[in-house]
């Protein structure tokens, strides 16, 4: 494949094509830290494993990357326990939203993927008992990834995080109850709240996740994070869970694994080719990004660059 | 990449590899002309878009392509239809078992996607809505895109497929009573009953699917089956709902999108490169083939290809 | 207690009060045979166990009795297996709706009671098995019962709900791919609608089902319908599943063992005292005669007579 | 009807004929201290509305009542709401067992009815909001309706209940998810665990529960504790949710209005009559005391005395 295209011409093309649709969609209001993000942003950026970066728009802006931790406190877990991890959480799609907790009562407290909230507060349980403070861990990880030491949580929409979890509380003390969880629920939770709070942009986040479409080798950091197979089995992962249970639209549409959040962000790697982050603040009712999704669409579609 | 790579060897690595697994499983026994097939069956064919055919083990020998027939009515009906298809049946995995009625009713009668049983009925009702004999037109167009004019249903498993039809039966008349079926519910189940009973090789079925491969044309017959945009979003349809309820651990095993078969038989693509089935009656817990299932993530591991 | 009581100024001050609620309610519309009635019928006749007749309104026209007949059926399916048919269809509350299939794939094609269609269905495949035509032996039971040999099934009326049986038909065959079903799928359906389709007034549909209030003996034709104590325990039935999912409400509100019908009609009985048929078309949200429920509350808060 | 009649006899009789059963069914186990007690206890204790007490076996033996508490935590919350604690709670039986958050889920927090886990920790929400500590104003009730001021609860079940509370608690934060709960969950699960800690004998709870066959009147302290219709009532919903989801089964076999607990205890009603409550700790799949279950249907059947 060619890995000189140059994206800056395809992303401005794209960001204006778009202006009709940016501030559509509706911003996440389930915590009031999240309700006050203007509906208007829109920033991409597209990092290529040779180090090139592509930009445009408010690719610089951080925002609350939310469920894209997921992906990586996936990562460190896996690090940690390699296929024992699947022991305690699924690999498939969970067909269902991803707070529900049916899913969970039906199969005796083992999540479906850890993609959904079930299977990622398993996942945080997992670095709970082996990092004094989980959210630490998983914030030098993403440090590291994106070679951006300023990268931290943000600790008012962690308190408002931790202020509306009754939800992920229910759904903590459910899955101790069946004896998948080994701390204690509400340090669990407390860990949960402040991943979900850390603030990225678009080029920290691209970079951070670099290593999935290069062999699990970080080009930012030289880390082996993963064996090569591994960072394929991830992407596999994401591809089938990474966007709740929309999935099987995302992948038709777009065509590349991908994690979004409900801050907005949204991100995908092209195997061998790039990592591209894509942020605007309005969701579509699947809770991604709705113009987030419609970027990286028509970016697959004009460069016809997908996996398959 | 590299066309030209030789797959003989690889292939016979990987049956002699298997050895010890050939025969394990649980022969489809549903319908008593499935279970009279014998569990030590194994063949395996790739055939890659520039023409070369590999083959081991019973490569030749027809059998029950059963679900595996979904894809190419999937494929008939979105010719006719178009994204218009995606009113009637969903694209997104359905997190519970192929021959399951609630998720119909939870969603009023809108199958999840075409590969489950329920989809699968209503692709076929398009096929008998337009066809007169929906199950001669599916016949003819695997005989073109094969290029085996032999190609036919078994009319004994297709007649046991009908006298163990009640919960098929069920299922239509569920859809018929959303609305969501066109034509009488006993006539799209006798079609459908016969298009599962098509009988065809793993050399046959790689090269009836390779259209999926090759930008949607197919290299036996010339025939311009999709555009290019619409097979790389089937293929992609096939990676997230192909392989039943596993289709998570699937591509996270294996890496390429695939469709089974309770008949034993699996096919798979990489696109610009080949299209392999393999065939082992043997079937796993998920009702895939479990030596077939096991053939292909060999092969993905042991090349290195695989979409990610 | 006092048999001697007269209810006709209880009733005919029940009827006046209720007439700004008279017409209110949904008045059934799945089949186009039962939306031809008008909404603002009301009847209601009480018929005591020594054979004294109280009535108000048009407790002499007569309606489609639909579900009632599903307790008679069940009384027939009961005296031919006892409580063998308990190993086929359950007692208890069903707890979904009352056409829903999700309980009988959960529960392995045994449906929760014989209240619910799925039960009726199986009540009727085993009055088909016993009876050349189960329609005909349970119009010849009714007639008996009530003491009035012109009843009969409106013909009209069964074959608007033939022409209207997708779901139903759905439900048999879903029962019969779980091997709980004896005859074939469609002689049970042809039944089921005849059955349904069997029209009585209030006053027959009282006496009818006075033998549930007489220890099982019918005092019109002098029959041992039941032994005392199954008598006993086909009302417990009707208590806790004869008003569909609203039973919990209607015991609450009601007190009575009722069976309620989409035609409106609602049979209740007080033990050792009377049946009370009460019949408005207009119904609730739950499927049951908005005022028909109304009636009867209105007559054991008033009377103080119930069975608690 | 006769009160004039001498049970003691019958309770012999009973009480000779279970023998070979005693000891049967399995001891609850889910807390240590519950599962200390042993199988082969029985105590059986009528009550008359005119103060006559008959009692077999260890019907003075205090045992832990369990979920009995429901019933007298839902008395005091009705005297404090009325009909507006239906706006919080549902009077449907579950369908589901007793402990299931997949009903919440799909209802959006307001549980079914009072007497499973999730409608009992609302009703003990509503005490908490009332009551400096709500589980004193039940043990205080307990004693006045009871008679007998040495009623407490178990110190060390209830710090057991507390230390295996994870289901419940995760069943109180998503009621709060949902808005439905107005104190804190720890709170609420704290009074919850000690409610269900309560000790009592047969004849102190056949005395407590006899204000339901009284018309509303304790004849114990002489207590208004409920309009005669509003004990009607309580008495229906007892009788259609009581026994979890064996209420059908239950209502069938024994034909009163009952509640049981996980302790082996289970009380029920005649109205106008007497409340018995019966002990046996073992119990059946459902979660019912199978003997005390056993007890029940052999006092039904032999007086032939029952609601029906």
């Amino acid at each position: 494949m060619n890995h000189t295209l140059d994206y800056t011409p395809i992303l401005d093309a794209i960001h204006r094509d778009l202006q009709p649709y940016i501030g559509t969609g509706r911003v996440a209001d389930y915590i009031p830290e999240l309700a006050t993000v203007r509906a208007d942003h829109f920033g991409m950026a597209i990092v290529t494993v040779d180090g090139q970066v592509y930009r445009t728009g408010d690719a610089d802006v951080r925002f609350s990357i939310q469920s894209i931790s997921k992906l990586f406190a996936c990562t460190l877990a896996f690090q940690l326990l390699g296929d024992a991890l699947w022991q305690r959480v699924g690999r498939e799609p969970s067909g269902t939203a991803f707070n529900s907790l049916v899913q969970l009562e039906f199969e005796a407290g083992k999540p479906r993927n850890p993609f959904i909230n079930a299977g990622a507060l398993v996942v945080t349980d997992v670095l709970c008992r082996r990092f004094v403070q989980a959210e630490t861990a998983l914030v030098d990880f993403l440090r590291r990834l994106s070679g951006e030491p300023g990268i931290d949580y943000d600790l008012r929409v962690a308190q408002s995080e931790l202020a509306n979890a009754e939800r992920n509380r229910a759904m903590a003390h459910f899955i101790a109850s069946f004896g998948n969880l080994e701390m204690p629920a509400h340090a669990v939770i407390d860990a949960y709240c402040r991943q979900c709070a850390i603030s990225m942009s678009c080029v920290e986040l691209a970079r951070a996740a670099l290593f999935l479409a290069n062999g699990g080798v970080s080009p930012v950091s030289g880390e082996h994070v993963l064996d090569a197979s591994s960072a394929k089995r991830l992407s596999a992962l994401m591809l089938t869970c990474g966007t709740y249970d929309a999935a099987g639209d995302f992948v038709y549409r777009v065509g590349l694994p991908a994690k979004s959040g409900v801050g907005g962000g949204v991100i995908a790697v092209l195997p061998g080719e790039f990592a591209v982050c894509v942020w605007s603040p309005g969701l579509d009712t699947t809770g991604n990004s709705l113009v987030g999704s419609l970027a990286l669409e028509w970016l697959t579609t004009r460069t016809g660059r997908s996996i398959f």
